[in-house]
């Protein structure tokens, strides 16, 4: 029977890489998790079993530590990405398209006194940095993102106006806590924009317009942080958020015999509202 | 500033039901999770935060409920998919497309003294049968899938004749455990397709060649299982696979002082190779 | 300032390991997951950090791979664990305690046409077989377990009859789905008794009673099982449960316009209640 | 058969609330996880199923949301624990210890152009304050921990003059990565010493000695963090830490024709170490 490959991908996924830099007695540190993803014409490997074009995913591996011990300096994850991609690119004449994904994981030098210890760390939140690098003999196509970067406000959201029908017994409310895990990502017009300033200031326009907005939905306040971000930084062509609910439900205390005042909420992970859009110019 | 909503989507996920069907002493059980998204034109939701015709995710949840609750029987995930899917399609003008994914959890009668219990149950494997129906105006397209079904073969796998370069340490091996957690999703023809039988004989299919293949890689492996979905399933037109590489790598016993007869293994979740691809006719 | 140790060990965790057994074609393998702890007088190495008397724990995972070399058969978990204790007591002398605890994960040979693949296998449910043996120079103790069983009837369960007070909402019933994850583990009087045959015999009886109790209670199944189990089996001296409820609350339609005839459940995992009971003669 | 039961306990866990305090503008929240066990003597329950002196589990939770709700401030975990042990045991008669586990999750006020926003959070590391509350009616015995608390030093960390034997391959090195996840409980010699404050002074005082210590093990920065708590805190009358090796191996780069200068390591989980003790006066 004739199959047709429609779409074929692999690589390795979960590098993980921990790189310290030492300038004397002050030393950085920082920890990825690397995917990488060949595209190409595998035609053969699929078929007949020919592996003659195949880098195995053992080899990507190595190729991230080998290249991560090739700079004495911390980089940011989008350079290396880079780094990375070309490398792979250059040498694998059968990949048409590799892919790189890295996460940055959070540490922070600890405040001991007032004052910074020089290589002493403590974990932060699940909060990542993220890049994705796709990387063709055509070019480079580079985003920037965030992912688990947890949020609340206790007041400023609302959610009224909605839909009603037979199955509805959601009450309207003025004011609700909103809670969600940030994801977002962003396209820059080119990759000289993909700076550690650039992200940092993209970061804190997210947090700071969930801050200060009047919430009337989740959809209307991940329009105003998409909408500020394309405002402040003209690098970023389009940018995509993943916007999962988290809710903390008013807990009927009426049958308990007590009143809610606003003050005591439910936790729940599931289910789950998730509201996705992607913004551009 | 004119910002472009380039695309958006909301919904539920993680909304878990659990069904008993009765028939006199005989009970059957069916869990389930189930993910809904809504895909339409709601500008005025994102720009002014109006909800005039927004669902809420809540009311899609009850909906579930209501829903399942309106057979006694037991139905196929597909079956209930495609019904939930209508409805909200039918009931909310402003929707172009509802998605619906539903991940079903395995359950088994137990098996007491050669006998199958009537009402007490064991969990299976992590194994879920999934599917996704994507549905609009124009009509709908439905697809069936495994996710986390393990396998795993201690014999008939090779990995030979691939790219070596500076950085390969990899053996050549013609006698390695192959193992990989089964993700997968074909496509049907027709919705009637899309029956408990087929998806029990697609399965098997998997399970077979996977067993019987002599594989030289797991893009070998997998185009192998594909071909053989296309061959004896006519409904079937397309399928797509994501295996991941569950590593058992031999331990090197010579620093030991010992000898490993192909015997000993490292089992390693973290980095895994990640092969994938979509078949067609 | 005087600092007393009152309690010491360490050990090395998440010690993971698989073993294929050849016998011509017919192949076994067994994945377990392996932790050692060592007890001793270790006060140098904590005050001063005197190292002298530390075995690493680098070494104790050498060891345990080692060990699994040195027989060409699978073992039962319980066999391996005492291997392990008395090799690693024999060869330290500052140990005086040393526990072993193995978990062995599900793995099946493939039902294909009929018959048993020889070695193509699938993995099984997250049930564990476990042992813990605790070895000194005076003797052993050990025990056989299970983790993550987990069961559900449909009828037969009920909880009535139980205190009110004014924080009471939970209504009475004679007919619920009562679910647990069964985590349960033995003493054996001797070592002998720890045999494959008896792990087996007790699951089974575990299992059985179960399904077959009209429980009052998660405690009154609970007392129901261990008392099956000890009259069963003379050689087991003593057993502990751990029952976490595993809820599947009846979904309130009511709101809906519609009934639920004890046929629509939620699943939830948190909170849960928890049932704990240790049963000797 | 006669069958003893030599222990028994029941109760509630993972019961999440969020509670808001709110003085005019500013507000507060505090996110915990609430465990309750009840002990007694249970016999009739588990050997008839008569539930005359059972409080339900599901009562435990309300009681949790109840007592909550009567105070409009935020209080520290640990009196809260003591209020809800002191409620359930004056109340059930039949109970004769009452356990309350509280972990406290962690938020922090957005900092956002140099000011606290006054409702808006974002959520800190994994790091949890816990406390453990016993109450019989002869008295309480209360603790107050830390969990997940991940800390890393590129720097003052050996291992060197250990045991050596025919199964070690780990090298002895003066300059390591040392990293754990701190989980530490510590006894207050009375209730009132249970305080925010000495919380605070305890968990930087492990932060510190962890930082400033020159570690010839991970047994040996145990001690002298331990050290420094009695030291510091005559109401601490005991601390047991349990400390796992979170290892960052160095990661061989020769094979790949390079050197590693102490600066390219790899992240790994399993397996790991586990060093615990438990110190008193």
């Amino acid at each position: 029977m004739s199959v047709k490959i429609v779409h074929n991908n692999y690589g390795k996924s979960r590098v993980r890489l921990m790189k310290v830099a030492r300038r004397g007695e002050s030393h950085e540190i920082q920890e990825t998790t690397v995917k990488i993803v060949f595209e190409g014409e595998f035609r053969e490997v699929h078929i007949v079993g020919d592996n003659s074009q195949v880098l195995p995913t053992d080899t990507m591996k190595n190729t991230v530590y080998a290249l991560a011990s090739q700079t004495r300096e911390i980089e940011e994850i989008e350079t290396f990405a880079l780094r990375l991609a070309n490398h792979f690119l250059i040498n694998n004449s059968p990949v048409t398209r590799v892919i790189i994904e890295i996460a940055e994981h959070g540490w922070a030098l600890m405040a001991l006194g007032g004052k910074t210890h020089q290589h002493s760390f403590i974990k932060g939140s699940d909060e990542k940095h993220t890049t994705k690098v796709s990387v063709t003999r055509e070019g480079a196509a580079i985003e920037s993102g965030i992912e688990d970067l947890i949020v609340l406000k206790t007041t400023k959201s609302g959610f009224v106006g909605f839909v009603k029908d037979q199955y509805t017994t959601l009450p309207e409310t003025t004011d609700r806590i909103l809670a969600t895990s940030i994801k977002a990502n962003w396209h820059y017009a080119n990759a000289d924009a993909a700076t550690g300033e650039n992200w940092r200031g993209a970061r804190q326009t997210i947090i700071e317009t969930f801050a200060g907005h009047d919430s009337l939905s989740v959809q209307h306040t991940l329009y105003a942080m998409g909408e500020a971000m394309l405002e402040k930084f003209p690098d970023i062509t389009e940018i995509a958020f993943s916007l999962p609910n988290i809710h903390y439900l008013p807990i009927d205390l009426s049958r308990l015999g007590l009143e809610n005042g606003n003050q005591i909420f439910l936790p729940t992970d599931e289910p789950h509202g998730l509201i996705e859009a992607r913004l551009s110019r």
